[in-house]
């Protein structure tokens, strides 16, 4: 693939994960093919949105041939850095915590959770085989696991130090299910998981 | 407030409740006016960006004097219609719904959890103070107790059809937990809540 331009913009991003999952829902049915209007509908998105999408990664297709599913769903697993696993921890080990780290699906797209860590000495026992540690041990487990990605379920109060201390560990990828927005320096990723923003978005609808 | 525009893009719709959050952080350390640099700083968004957010709707401040946070959070508020309360119910009382259900987050900015609703009749007792009863009798509860938001924690291949159920008994409003994209009618407004899609945008970032 030539010509991925620099500087993508982060909704761009944002929306390429879900085209991989559709277009693998597509190759579950056998099709090989798909055009940019049948992934639009799927997605109940423009066929335009799709192809100004692609239109940053270079050519994926030809027009009025649709495109080859195989070679765009192998073009976007490279862009998105899919085709590796990713070392993960758990920073907070209450019921939130539990329930990320016995949810089935993060392991089959490849992000491992190896360690989860807590500041109570009380639940300091093994979660779904993931053991759970001590935050003092956190720099040490970070670096010797080879850990990639923070997932913060703290509560709201005590995430930005939580953050703060992964991001002096070297984390460059934290997700955060704390209902607050965190500061981080622009070299580390973050991605907000926050239901209540959901809701709040979806309330302006529901009064129409 | 006046000149209101119709067909605001769903993505300024989804930013509001963020800033919501923030004019409440602010009023909280007693500030009364805000510029929208300071917001574009605390939001790590340009000034530029939220300036034509707000001009969607009218008018919000006078150039140069900053915004009135009281005035600001006033009609944000009654754009997101988040001065009244709303029920909800939870369906799939599993790992995953019994953390939705604990989170304290829903209550306190007026979401409340009214009843859940689960297939299997092992999970049929309390949690929480909320109710679970079977997924047969969801259309008598939705109805009787006003729930118009349904909160699906069931696992992925169950989702499509609890959706087209909620759909049925007349809700207007998903959260959806679950790791698949719903199909869904126009006129039902669905945010999909789901961490894998958040790590694979992330990814995309950790390796440069």
């Amino acid at each position: 693939m030539n010509d991925i331009e620099h500087d993508i913009p982060e909704i761009v991003i944002n929306r390429l994960p879900l085209y991989v999952r559709t277009l693998n829902d597509l190759k579950l049915l056998n099709q090989t093919t798909v055009s940019s209007e049948h992934l639009g509908f799927l997605l109940q998105t423009t066929p335009a949105q799709i192809r100004k999408d692609f239109s940053h990664f270079g050519k994926f297709g030809k027009q009025g041939r649709g495109y080859n599913i195989d070679f765009l769903l192998d073009e976007l697993r490279n862009i998105l850095n899919l085709n590796k696993t990713w070392n993960t921890c758990v920073i907070g080990a209450g019921k939130l915590g539990q329930a990320v780290i016995n949810y089935q699906g993060f392991k089959k797209e490849g992000y491992l959770i190896k360690v989860a860590f807590d500041i109570s000495t009380k639940k300091l026992s093994n979660i779904n085989d993931v053991e759970v540690r001590s935050i003092s041990e956190m720099n040490q487990y970070i670096k010797e696991l080879n850990i990639k990605i923070g997932i913060v379920t703290v509560p709201s109060a005590d995430a930005q130090g939580v953050i703060d201390r992964l991001v002096q560990c070297g984390i460059k990828g934290i997700l955060n299910y704390a209902p607050m927005k965190p500061m981080i320096p622009n070299n580390v990723s973050c991605m907000n998981i926050d239901p209540v923003l959901s809701l709040q978005s979806m309330s302006y609808y529901l009064d129409k």
